[in-house]
């Protein structure tokens, strides 16, 4: 290593804090976990070397509250902030005072998160670096009679998306020029708030299209290799249901073609560090860049799956200054992988959050299962943050198996506590809808079905 | 399937019983448990898809008693019986029995049970087929006087085998002549007690040796695969504690040959179905055939982490009559892989079995880990049977990555309960010291680790 670390303060909670200290572990590299007073009981601060409290439940307070964790990484020794997902995780401004601080932050470098931090403008990269672009605006449109230019060139309906967001929030569907108006208010008055920036940007809207999205790994050194894609098309309102590797129907050619335009925008960047690459894929097969995360992805375990490579691992690696060491032809993904999210929800109730205590928590094993979670039984569920309380992988050597295991593996998986109820049913209703099973959903697919009306079966619940 | 297998009935407990139903799960087939009042609130009771009793805890009045067995097999319907490892399953009179009920046994064919169930006779047609053998008997000898002969031919000190033997008794090692008519005359005896069977053979004793284990798979139609070896070189008393693959120090010309003789030995007895042949490898890296276990091993998953194959689907898979449809260039094995045995004993106390109720069992998870175990928080382990508790198997790219992975494993498990005690400090120790490590240890290494003065931070305990 050229920058040795030996510590790594975890600034995060839940599941991926978990996944982070088990690979420090493994590396033999000390972990320090933090944790606000509603995690104090959680498994990753049991798990950790050292474990530090850095404020009340609520994430301003705690987890984006940059002075207690930079003093808890201090005063643990740490040689490196790992951030994660969520929180902290695409905050330029906290890389920079983790450099100023002498942390290294297991991230890219603050210009290239404040980069692929503003969508807007790496759209206009990715342009130009020769990606292909839905049609759309060039960077942001500072003005509603702006933006009406744009939306009367590439016809409507047109989305509007906030250059800061994430997270699915800010974008919005404007369907006429009458909408655009409203729309353009809503999403930068919306903007403003939430991200502190009101800029906006224009895109053609596609109104059914898969999201794939292409792992990344580079080094600081001018390496890089992208570890094949994951297909996110199960969603609910933006948010990840399922997602699985190989992306269904997607053919050969188009797959070669996911890999090097992920590679090529990389390098336009200058990323370093694991990234992920999001891309449409319409229903006509063609593909578009959508935008760049650059942090670890909650679905990161499919690839981790497919190819065997431990993407923790390798963004400490690479933090510490290492060269990655192997090549685009020793990366082999294989088989199919599919991920769960096992939320704390209720989808019959609109999917309400049901935190509580898991009196009964029984993950399920066996061959070709992997489950991450923050939880043990007895542990309770805050209702401060998100409702994510496992993730059950599953690989086998052909999709369908993967999809049989991954059943088998949500039969198994017993979770109960007082008002607990979770996306088991759904995730089940899911795996074995034909859309689903044929791999013919597209990112309406979820919304549409839970619009209609329900089984009979269903409604007696 | 030329013979549909629509359901399954497991002749086995514990968490082989439960590994066997999640493959029944995954593939539709429906599965049936058959349990006794020892086991009466199994894991498996609960997962199957319905669960048989079938007698009193002693085995011989429930897992080997065969008439209540088939009796549960046809009252629900079942087309096939999977005997697991152990109990019936080297058995060819039971499985006879179950074809004379229409059952199909998920196993070799009874001739060819008994065939390799006769270690002298499997010895002899190894031989004739060319596969490298100890100096030693042709077959069994009948009396001391033959014995004698054969020993004085091929120098002292043997081993003397019981024919009929298995599960690393019946074996004994004779220095000299003197000695030889102890042995012979205690071998035979407890052939005979034991297995019913008095016939002994004689091998030239290699005192320092590893155990390399081939896994086959061969279905009906005269295909035939080798999945890459098993080195259970990790033993105690000839029990195995770790298992793992890629064999440490075997040459890759080795692999080969040793897949190879594998083959060859699989064709000469007609095998079919999941087998696995074993090797010994001396210190000058020689390699010798040392018998066939007709069934599913206790180690299988580290194949399955190998290759991504399901030896168990497989396994139903050629007992329903259908053909692999794959070749051996289509088998991969790839990185490394690691099985611990977490047993309920104390290694303290002799390794005294420790039964009781596990009021905490929390399996690790994460990347690369598998967990099989018959046995959920708040189960109770049942004085009656062997001691196994768990299998923690790791996976990573390489043996010294999936070392720290069974070690960061190990660390995870957490197991309490009154009075049991587990052999995972044992594992720890094991997988830390550094002949372990370097991958030089032989068979014997553990009993003379063990024999040897405990560290001072062991006493203590």
């Amino acid at each position: 290593m050229s920058r040795p670390i030996g510590t790594v303060l975890i600034a995060n909670r839940g599941e991926i804090a978990l996944r982070v200290a088990r690979s420090c572990r493994e590396m033999g590299v000390r972990s320090v976990a933090v944790y606000s007073t509603a995690d104090r009981d959680s498994a990753v601060v049991r798990y950790a070397d050292e474990a530090v409290h850095i404020g009340p439940a609520p994430a301003r307070r705690s987890y984006l509250y940059v002075p207690n964790i930079v003093e808890a990484a201090l005063r643990t020794g740490a040689d490196a902030v790992h951030p994660g997902y969520g929180f902290l995780s695409e905050d330029p401004d906290f890389a920079q005072v983790c450099a100023e601080n002498g942390l290294a932050f297991i991230g890219p470098r603050p210009d290239v998160m404040e980069c692929v931090g503003d969508k807007a403008r790496v759209r206009a990269l990715m342009g130009a670096a020769g990606l292909p672009l839905l049609p759309g605006s060039d960077g942001s449109v500072p003005t509603l009679a702006a933006a009406e230019e744009v939306a009367a060139e590439i016809g409507y309906p047109v989305i509007v998306k906030a250059a800061a967001g994430g997270g699915g929030r800010g974008i919005e569907v404007a369907r006429d020029r009458a909408d655009l108006q409203e729309v353009f208010r809503r999403t930068t008055a919306l903007a403003r708030q939430v991200f502190g920036i009101g800029d906006v940007y224009l895109e053609k809207f596609v109104p059914a299209a898969r999201h794939v999205e292409v792992q990344l790994l580079c080094d600081e050194h001018g390496a890089a290799v992208h570890l094949g894609e994951r297909d996110c098309s199960l969603q609910r309102r933006n948010q990840k249901l399922v997602e699985e590797s190989p992306s269904p129907g997607l053919a050969g050619d188009l797959r070669d073609a996911l890999g090097e335009y992920a590679l090529t925008g990389a390098r336009a960047v200058g990323y370093t560090g694991a990234g992920t690459m999001e891309f449409l894929v319409d229903t006509s097969g063609a593909l578009t860049f959508m935008e760049i995360n650059g942090r670890i992805q909650v679905e990161h375990p499919v690839t981790e799956m497919m190819t065997g490579i431990d993407l923790v691992k390798e963004q400490i690696r690479v933090a510490a200054g290492e060269p990655l060491g192997y090549g685009q032809d020793d990366v082999r993904p294989h088989g199919a992988a599919l991920e769960c999210r096992v939320n704390a929800e209720d989808p019959a109730a609109g999917f309400r959050p049901t935190p509580g205590r898991l009196e009964v928590f029984r993950p399920p094993g066996g061959p070709g299962v992997r489950v991450d979670s923050g939880f043990a039984q007895g542990d309770s569920v805050p209702p401060n943050y998100d409702s994510l309380i496992a993730k059950l992988v599953t690989w086998a050597p052909t999709r369908d198996e993967a999809i049989e295991r991954a059943l088998r593996g949500l039969a198994e998986f017993a979770v109960r506590g007082p008002g607990v109820a979770t996306t088991i049913p759904l995730l089940q209703r899911l795996l074995t809808h034909p859309v689903f099973v044929r791999g013919e959903h597209t990112t309406r697919f979820v919304d549409a079905l839970m619009a209609g009306p329900r089984p009979a079966e269903e409604q007696e619940r």
